[in-house]
């Protein structure tokens, strides 16, 4: 046969097996299994000067009680329409104002708020309320009652904004979602503040405890101590070429991930930090800090400043330069990847 | 306001902060964080009496050589031209003529081979070849090279037919797919037949073997050994309501899942079977091993017959009923909803 | 102060400290810290030829029901009176003659049995009975009611040897025995044989089996499938230059040992195996399955035949010669090593 | 025969089977297999008033350096001769002097320090010294090199005692000890002070850390910390009825004990506290570090006061009362008894 009456007969085959919905690997092949992984994420930063304003205006356009919870979602431009920033994570920037109630639900979805600025709102898990700080990273569980709210101008209350990160993509890829209201706007608070964290953020446990869920059971790694951490080391001379001083979040009853989704991380670049070229499979989603610098992915360069957020997405080239002492705040899916045994790194 | 300028109010704002590719949560909550799984993929079945014909007929369509991998993707209806069986997994017809190769490669997709017809072609894994059998379960781990091949007509070779198990979307979903093709047609063997098997599947293990990798060190298991296992169980009566007699394949130095993104399950159901609803959040495909009977899955019911393939998408309700004696091998995307800590299971 | 003043006055408080019992620790700080190992156990050899006929005897001094268990108890010449083999276990050899009963019990000290001679024994844990024949090795985990029968000579009983291991001595050592008699002489039986196997043995498991005992499901692991297993191996050509072919024991619902304190091993040496030196710091107990061959172990060397059983203390070295093909059953004190991160191994 | 006669005739034959190094079970199965732990150590207890000034006197007895260590070792009155405090742990009051230095070297027993006067003095592990200050907990991982060493007068050192804990009658058992002196009398530092507490002690770690060893990666838990989780508990009202508010040290990369071989705990009482009786497996050694009391042990009842230092067998039931406000730190070898599956607890 010629090769055109060859495409022919196969054109015909095709559509007469497409009838029985089957298709033929050997013409998708390429695309199905390529040679290295082909993110349709893009490189991507959002510029808090530039979108400080509208998140502020959020607050004129509705209530948090109306909105559940008011969020701008940061979309990926290479995600259009699917309210995702990389194939598996979301962000957003939530805003609460003084007096307000995000009122209490609970899902399956692991959520993280990384604390961008104002401070004095509480976010409330499993009866325990955690005050907001600048820096501060905290954990909503899956499957855990939680609600946020913010003091009254006369009790001290401001304008707290946070970068929600949770796996919504994820979650809706593998069917696994389920979420309920609380019949009250908040659940009851049956536990002083900082009980959890003097449970088991103290590298001690309560005798008995027995780990029955991967996430942490700190609802709050508070930015101060994360912070001495990094200065600790930095001042020790621990300085990666590619990485700076860079720390993961733990859960202490395991030594894993805090939560079994999302890794988180804070790392410390110094002034005139130059670093070297990294990628990974983890898609990674960045909130700077402190500091000033720039960030090579792929064939972009962003230049940061704090209150930044940037993504890295799979297998991208990473670079990141300070020209200012920097922190940076970052969490991925790298949970996931290292779960499934997928994880791969490399560190030019 | 009336609710009328509200409401434009509110898209022109909408429209302002999508210049900073930003969108409000508000509007589309209800659809990211639903209240239970909401699968596009849908209850479908393919009959292997009519399927059949078409899997032979591509034997004269394309050569294994030329397709590389000779499959018939089977794509479920609610995922069109995803070449997606579930979210996360991927099902096709593999047909493999006597005397044909099909070329060694390695990809970081795991893949399954469940043997539905022939005999004596074989797979070939880290040197060693391992012989096809109607009811095997045969793995071919991440990142492994393999080739498949069948003897000549002369050497007894017969066409044979297996079931492709894959988690091709997974990977493209996580962005963590890396191929590459072996510089050979096929492998050396450079290990006899059943050498993994004698080293790991009595129950026993090499002294200083230590675990470097999640996936099952035994590539076949084969039916004759599940069969009997499933059959001596039966005769002592244990069959449960909901599963008839169900067992998991097993990883046996760990315990856990053959394969860290695929589980495995073969089940007996005896003559006159009149299973119970159950649902879970892994999504299911079947192959029918032996005998005749009826599933029903959501709204939807079909009777099923040896060799036939039936999905099950997440949360959808599964009932199972044997006019004969029938044995179900069945795959699922549980390890990733386990190791997420995100698997739910109702009996009812 | 002269040399023998020193001594003086040091004596004169060493008195003084003793009434409030305490001791100089560093008068004795080389004993309790050696620089290596330093077993009071010494290697030893019991020849079946000359102890079986003193077994069989123990069938007219004593019945296994007034016994309730009949057995020679292995003793260490360098642990007398400790009804020791190494400092954590024990061995013994236990005869049933037919009819006989010895009855239900359970304690915290695992168990395993290793028939040397005759078969039609029973041995029934949980409920099930295992059918014991020569080679078998065959579990009784802690806490678990056992008993052990032997058909009458009219239903073909014949008497049956076997060799026990238990971690008897470790467990007085760390003060953590418990024992109970069972209310009846046996158990009820509620399970067919072979139930267990079916649903562990074959590289499968229950579907909903959760693991929350470190020990085995499967009791009995038959000789002729591990001795399958050595043969495949032997003929594909995997000798080791110390161990020649050698495997363990595995628990298949984990991947480790089967039981948490007692490890399991079988290999096989081909005729003229001429083996290299190696010592661990598991002390091992041998039992020879088929064979004759010599055993070097530390300053002795003992010619090894049939049915004999020899011991290895820690870090002694060992050294195998097989002057006929030769299967050896062996068991050591290893999983609490492993445990406690104190496992040495040396090649030589 | 007669009763006499069946005397007589099993004494000869046990008489015969000794010369084979072989014992009838039957006459000592009672023994060793008992109804619940018979543990030969006694409950005891060495008030820091009674002993303080023998242990300073060993100052003028003997230098650091020519004892290695300077140790008054508490031996249990049950185990006399064996210098151990339970039948797996040792425990010993060590003094350094203002300038001195106790050399380095290493073994693979496990050992802990807890201040118990004086601070300023320092241990070094892996290259990193640790100021000790009272109620701190100090490990010096197995097979580590560790020196300890006091300022001088003119430096401000003072006189140091802490409580060892060891595990060396435990390793004596199995026969797993081994040691190296280090040639020079200190190891060189390589690391600031409080490095490792930066790296893991803060609920966070190094990105590319694996866990390859089961010891804690922190080498000192400091009273201050541990001080203030007890004290905020308290104030939220978590006093459990047997064990007033306590928490068991945790190594932050596995969420498990601190050292392979020793549990660590420190719990607090408030003033009044009137406990009940519970008993466990487990033996455990307490060193007071603050107020008075009374305990109950077994057939013992003691009266406690800071410093001093007292035992509980396996199974023993223990009663704590506190006429005042109280901290007390324990060890035991818990982690032995959960390894092995052997940990059994009664709360009355």
């Amino acid at each position: 046969m010629s090769t055109e009456q060859i495409r022919a007969s196969r054109a015909a085959y095709y559509t007469k097996i497409a009838q029985q919905r089957m298709a033929p690997l050997w013409e998708s092949l390429h695309n199905l299994v390529p040679k290295t992984p082909q993110p349709k994420a893009e490189p991507a930063i959002w510029k808090y000067s530039e979108v400080r304003e509208l998140v502020m205006q959020a607050g004129d356009v509705i209530s948090a009680e109306e909105a559940v919870r008011r969020v701008l979602v940061l979309e990926n431009p290479g995600l259009p329409g699917k309210s995702s920033m990389t194939p598996n994570l979301y962000a957003g920037l939530q805003l609460i104002l003084p007096g307000e109630i995000a009122p209490s639900h609970r899902h399956t979805q692991s959520a993280l708020r990384f604390i961008v600025e104002g401070k004095g709102a509480w976010t409330a898990v499993d009866g325990e309320r955690t005050t907001m700080h600048p820096g501060d990273f905290i954990i909503t569980p899956s499957w855990t009652w939680h609600d946020h709210g913010n003091p009254s101008v006369d009790e001290g209350g401001e304008p707290v904004v946070w970068l929600d990160g949770l796996d919504i993509p994820l979650l809706a890829q593998i069917d696994a979602g389920f979420a309920e209201n609380y019949p009250e706007k908040t659940q009851p608070v049956s536990r002083a503040e900082g009980e959890s964290f003097a449970r088991f953020g103290h590298n001690m446990a309560p005798v008995r405890h027995r780990v029955s869920d991967p996430t942490s059971p700190i609802f709050s790694y508070p930015y101060a101590r994360s912070r001495e951490a990094l200065d600790t080391l930095y001042r020790n001379g621990a300085v990666d070429e590619w990485d700076g001083v860079k720390l993961r979040y733990v859960n202490p009853t395991t030594g894993g991930w805090p939560m079994p989704t999302i890794a988180t991380f804070m790392q410390y670049l110094p002034a005139g930090f130059n670093g070297r070229t990294y990628r990974s499979t983890d898609a990674t989603v960045y909130c700077v800090v402190e500091g000033n610098g720039e960030v090579a992915i792929g064939e972009r360069v962003f230049s940061f400043a704090p209150h930044d957020v940037f993504v890295a997405p799979s297998w991208a080239p990473v670079r990141l330069n300070a020209s200012a002492e920097s922190v940076l705040f970052s969490y991925s899916d790298r949970p996931v990847l290292s779960a499934l045994n997928l994880l791969r790194e490399e560190r030019h």
